[in-house]
């Protein structure tokens, strides 16, 4: 059995203890810091050994997965590493990869393995109790590797990955944040500048949201504290994206408010080529 | 029996047809202009009585609903007047309604009793194949009288829609068009927007699109040509609320890149309230 380390008791870190338990191949030691963090994961019977002592959870582990919002890494990593044996490999789960490769790399230094990954899963939701083993079954997990991975290292977190049920990529830790950037970042900033438009230009509108309003703006329910740690650290990128954003909607503000006698056909171009691209995503994920 | 005839066989005049068989209070008359989609209405069962001549479809009925794109309702109204009876009800399922009530009304004129329908189900499926006696289950529907309106007329509508499983909602036709440009029109643009930007600035990115991306941009996947209608019709509300976008988008890209100390509490507070708002819609509908 691999004894897996799972530091941070939220939504990613449960599941992960689920999906781990799930292979029987696992034993898993989950750290909370609050007591009651720690008793909501016993009553939840989530983890082989749950406890709030990093050195209990760590020692002896081949595998640690940092579960915390992206600030609290660095500080528990420096604290996880005094105890991890020499080869431990250590992955992360957070949602920009750039700064956090750099940091944390540098604390496991040559003694420990560091290669960054984010699943792609569960951002709009929070807490423990949202857990469940399928949680990462059918979706992405972007693993971030850099020139001076050890290929053993990024080969394991790889197979991982794949036994917790995500599909594997690999992208460079900047590919990473830009690509993020573009379809998670800033649809989450859209959606939740189109439901601020709304409740500011006429909030009764609001009760006529049907099932294509709910469907857009899903995302904005997701936990501002959460959001605006991801959307700060990924700022250069989100910003460049979000004014390519705006370019684009004054394109269709230009087409709508001109009176060309192209104007059908060229918002029937822009509609359908936005179709096209939109029908070719890949196969929806088993599970939501 | 209420005699019903419904004008027009796609995703909405099928579903009509079938939620008003399902109440056994209506004999069901469907009209299609072309042979494939009088064929396709038989082979799937749908009405009580299908046919292509206006004339067999309307005589008599009690209530005719238009089931066809914005722009073909006057002309084939003019016709279908010709052959219901006096007295009768007509309504449509346009999704824009200023000008569409309007027009309409004028060809009803003293005879017939026009009142305006929006439901707001299905907008993102096309064709008679996708047609369900639970499209509108749970869903709402806004009737626009106007001044004019016969109030035994209004109640017929209101009342008809309620039987199709609709929760109803009045609104003048101008507050219905400024209201769903906010919470149909404007999604539909943003969607499609996010999706070319993403596509324009790194189109491999789209491979790396989660649920939440999925999500925020399902309406984009809607029909081009029905679309390019809607948006044209409506483009003065339309217009009006992309730029309160660009502006919401501009605010925070403006507390993204400035560097006071109170950046992540107003980043917090901008998110926060979104949540807030996006919180409140009102329940899910039953049936998506």
């Amino acid at each position: 059995m691999t004894k897996l380390a799972i530091i941070g008791p939220g939504l990613l870190g449960g599941s992960l203890a689920l999906a781990a338990r799930r292979t029987g191949q696992f034993t898993v030691h989950l750290w909370a810091r609050r007591a009651e963090a720690l008793s909501e994961l016993c009553g939840l019977n989530i983890g082989d050994h749950v406890s709030n002592d990093l050195e209990e959870v760590c020692t002896g582990a081949d595998l640690a997965v940092l579960c915390v919002p992206v600030g609290a890494m660095p500080s528990l990593l420096e604290q996880a590493a005094r105890f991890l044996p020499a080869g431990a490999i250590v992955t992360d789960v957070g949602s920009v990869k750039a700064g956090v490769v750099r940091d944390l790399s540098a604390i496991t230094g040559d003694t420990l393995h560091f290669v960054g990954s984010h699943p792609m899963a569960g951002s709009e939701q929070t807490g423990v109790h949202a857990a469940r083993a399928t949680l990462f079954d059918g979706s992405v997990c972007i693993v971030t590797p850099v020139q001076h991975s050890a290929p053993g290292a990024v080969l394991a977190i790889r197979t991982f990955w794949e036994k917790m049920g995500c599909s594997v990529r690999m992208l460079s830790p900047e590919e990473h944040d830009q690509t993020v950037a573009l379809v998670s970042h800033l649809p989450h900033l859209v959606a939740a500048a189109l439901v601020e438009v709304v409740s500011s230009q006429n909030s009764r509108a609001l009760d006529f949201a049907g099932p294509g309003f709910r469907d857009t703006t899903r995302v904005a329910g997701g936990s501002p504290e959460m959001w605006t740690e991801i959307l700060t650290v990924n700022r250069e990128p989100l910003q460049k994206s979000a004014e390519a954003m705006i370019e684009k909607l004054r394109e269709f503000i230009t087409l709508l408010g001109g009176d060309h006698p192209d104007r059908p056909s060229r918002m029937n171009d822009f509609l359908t080529q936005a179709k096209v691209h939109r029908d070719r995503l890949r196969t929806p994920r088993i599970q939501s």
